[in-house]
């Protein structure tokens, strides 16, 4: 490569990079974005399929998410893939034109948390999209090689940028140890319980009842392979009865369950309903407080295991897409351009929930 | 063993036999107590020293314990130690006159839970003094051999009943793995905070920092080993400024927190107070519903770790006792004789607390 | 149940129950067999199928496996299925006429290796055909109910007692934590290498590729879904090559090898091949003293499992018949009767190998 | 920081720094070393303590240890602690004056293997005094900042070079889980025999039992808290018997024992003489090849467990120093100074063994 005419063209594609720029509630401006140099160890890729995700849309109609502030205009977005357009000095595992899913986060790999493995809880992650860090619904990003994973032929751009949503589903059902012997119960339907669902199906549970309040999103987890689908109330004085319902669903003991919503009923809900031994894991995360019944779950030692994004997960996710054993494509409802135009319209879409499962951007 | 004399002498002490019965609220009658028929591997124990549990004390208050409730007569009592005086058949690991600590649940030993090893968890275990079955604060109680642990010379058999508190903390430690790399903080310094201490200790817990409203019992905390001791209010408003001392005083990162007792607050603290990644374990079960800062901590990949009594823990107990790495003699504060005149006196002693850590009977 | 009548049939039956009593080498007498008194946690079941282990033609062929030694005539054989005659008092999960599968190990469920949930270690276990315990291949036995677990409808009695051999690779693939993230390599396409490449694609395997010296075994082998099979000589001379041709038919990291024969050239082949961090499971033990590169495996933190028989297994086997996705038909290729005639012919044809992987008698 | 002055300073040392070159078998040069740029996330370090391990001993005795060949010539030594001299620009764990341990291998922090925690196994180590890797027995070393660990006041700098063969200890330890439950045995009471006793004194270990052919060793080895110490023969032949006697030792069963030498001798009393269900950690790698009863102790499911250097050990080792819980300080049984005359001195001490058990230059 020669790099004198690299250093040419990235200069020219630098003048034209632009990105979404979130800059009040509901604002979003597709503006230039100037991106930092690119370091031995990163490549240029161009972003060309983006996904938005709840964070996103909580950012679009708030300026926040959990503890996390929007104090200035930030790019957005986080779920994405593309195509390598030029890679430092020192990368060897990807080389221009590779389809690349993108992993958002980097890590400091220097702290205590980062050398055991457990990178995904580093104190000084940097995260597209995550304020202060810019994201990735750009034309281009600069970002470090061994975060991005390449896609082999027969999964698309659009399902790459899947992987991000699809890893919280493979990260929880890591965590909660999910095989051939468990029993999960998913509460919630929404995107993430939808990932779930089709994860833990992926690692072999033998039986998965998902619980909603929406018939239409139960209709899809069942399309989706659900093995029973219960609609359920929003009245947490249903919790008793639902719980019995559920078990009876389940025919068997559940082992796990995921509340991927984070309200007092569900929660509620999967702690009583999970077998003594068993697990919960906490992926929605709506509320700061629960009131739920939690002592009565520790005495049959229900332990409650907390999910925080993913780690490792890229791999396993293209693998899983690749071999078929899971199809993200029905999870894609909306696609829109990356133009001023339907920028925020593609926003409103997701945030309206509706029929929208996945809003996914081409570019 | 001649069993013609054998049978003959069994009967004759079933007929001196005295238990202490539960036959209503603060009502213990010390009256006769026909023992079952000595199975072949079962032993009969005369029980020589028994100490009054926390949940021995709400059934002689209410009747009742979490959800069991005790609806006819029952004999009371579970931590207690004794001298075999009769093996049955099958018996080789014991002899008469051994000097044994008695494990008081009886789990079924065939169902999932028992052949997976959780058999603290087992859905038929019959445990002493828990509604429907009989207790061991009696002269003399049927056991199964294998749950029987003999005492070394230099472990009294005070101390062989301490195995059964003890064995709360050896299961949590286990549990939380706590080891010379943990961190450690202790919400109360009741007599559940306190085997926990000691246990942490033992495991090699580095530091242990334990938290309590009371001076006294914070201050018997200090003398068995905690490293720092924090009073704090009942007063939930101090969570946020608590957590803050709590976390100065171990100066590095709290792995594992243990709240010992159960309330909205000592579970907040415990889990704003937890490191990413750490563990909280729920011991104390004074609330069923628990309103609390679950998700925060969720999404710091703090798991909440439920705990039910033990397994397995006994050969270790009495380990850490022969040894002397656990000194529970501090613990025994009041002394009582197994008599209609002090048994009332004594479980009222144990229910007003105050100085009280254990109340034991010495038979 | 009127106890006097069940007693009368319970007499008449045992004065007809046969049994095949191996009482020297390659001498199997069908002879009566006089049953345990039923306990009342037991049942007597008929059996129905039972299928020929490599164990039980060591024993055939020379009175011996491993440390066991035959030293009078004993009942032979413990795969098997059968359908239930006679219930214990207590017996309430299984009724007369229910079809089961067997678990032929009875441990003593009071050892500190059982109450910790590793009784395939019990040190007391007595299992069926291990001497001087009798086996199964009889008309009748008595078994714990708990060992006994029902067959759902479709799934037959011959894959009923297919159970035991798949239960070996349950507990290995268990122990070795496969799953969708883990490549598998087995070397030996016998009947243990053919049901742990069965149940590491039921456990998710992404990719199993499979080593024999005979390609009759692989083409079986790629019939029942390994990726890859491989042929390889018998000289160890050639591990260097077979491990490079061995990694690049796996394409990308071996993370877990079974060895299901016990060689020193396939454990040389496990050892080599697997990458580092990764497990080498010991199954096949063919071998008392290996001579083989262990330090070199060492260094790079591949560790060495140890698999002995089975534990819970019986339950998830099932299961995976159930929802097929494990079919054991194929494995079994010749069937006999339970006759004088037929049984020492059965053994024979085991014996010869050849293409010979199940041998199972109906009765 | 006045970079202008640092620059000057840094250009200043580097002249003047030298250390010590391996250039062919027992040659030893002392010569000038110019070290690389110091970058922002690195420290420069004036080395002041260095220990001598086996594997330099091999180097310098052979120019190879396992399969690293030393090529060209290379500063040796890799247990080394000194005092900061200058820090980089991003730097703020550290300053100027901190007395440091150094961890001496530098991962590639990006491989599967660094991301999962794993990081002792990467691929890309590159570690000082293994070729073509530079060590560290020089003045001044540049090292990341992240693998200097800052040593407490009490704790000396002999002692912080310590850290490293204590790490090899406390990762063996760590693999095997020992705990206060855990009787240990120990093979070989050399450099590796004793701080693996000394780490597993400091875990717990209720009772370890320690193996030589050498009785002085022996004798370091009950001065340092052996329970038990037993001198063996050299002769294979006498491994039943010995057994049976280091059986006798511990009185009740062996959870773990450490082969810290790697001879098919003493590996094959550690596998006999592991107790069902227990683990064999593989630390000391004298031979490739090993001839040894793997397939019995696979068939208790006794596993092999290998250890390869440590990860995430210093803070640990640091904070086992500080509280006293280890003292390492009779382990260092020979000072050499760091000059021509005494270097290659230095090294035939430690490769003569004798009464040597840590050869430390203090410079």
């Amino acid at each position: 490569m020669a790099h004198g005419g690299a250093d040419f063209m990235a200069c020219k594609q630098e003048e034209e990079n632009k990105a979404a720029w979130l800059h009040g509630i509901k604002t979003l401006k597709i503006q230039p974005y100037h991106l930092p140099p690119l370091g031995p160890l990163d490549v240029k890729v161009k972003i060309k399929a983006l996904g938005i995700c709840g964070s996103d849309v909580h950012y679009f109609k708030t300026m926040r998410c959990a503890s996390f502030v929007v104090k200035k205009p930030m790019v957005i977005g986080h779920e994405s893939a593309g195509i390598i357009e030029e890679v430092g000095s020192e990368v060897k595992s990807l080389a221009v034109g590779d389809r690349v899913a993108l992993e958002p986060g980097i890590s400091c790999r220097r702290c205590n948390l980062c050398k055991e493995g457990r990178y995904n809880l580093c104190p000084e992650m940097k995260f597209f999209g995550s304020p202060p860090t810019n994201g990735s619904l750009a034309n281009k990003v600069v970002h470090p090689a061994n975060l991005c994973f390449k896609l082999p032929d027969n999964v698309s751009l659009s399902e790459g940028a899947m992987c991000e949503p699809l890893s919280v589903g493979v990260h929880a059902c890591r965590r909660a140890q999910i095989g051939p012997e468990t029993n999960v119960l998913i509460m919630g339907a929404g995107p993430i319980g939808l990932v779930t669902l089709l994860v833990a199906r992926a690692f072999g549970a033998p039986r998965v009842v998902i619980v909603d309040v929406d018939d239409r999103r139960l209709s899809v987890a069942r399309n989706l392979g659900a093995d029973e689908i219960i609609h359920v109330s929003t009245n947490i004085q249903d919790v008793g009865e639902e719980v019995i319902k559920i078990q009876n669903a389940m025919g068997s003991g559940i082992d796990v369950s995921f509340d991927c919503v984070g309200y007092n009923k569900t929660m509620s809900t999967a702690l009583n309903a999970t077998s003594s031994g068993g697990k919960v894991c906490l992926i929605g995360l709506a509320l700061t407080e629960m009131t739920v019944p939690l002592t009565p779950a520790a005495a049959r030692e229900v332990d409650v295991i907390g999910i925080f994004r993913y780690r490792n997960t890229w791999p396993l996710c293209i693998e899983l897409l690749r071999t078929g054993k899971i199809d993200v494509k029905p999870l894609i409802t909306h696609r829109f351009r990356f133009s001023q135009e339907e920028v925020e319209q593609a926003f409103e879409t997701s945030a309206q929930g509706g029929d929208a499962i996945k809003v996914m951007f081409n570019m």
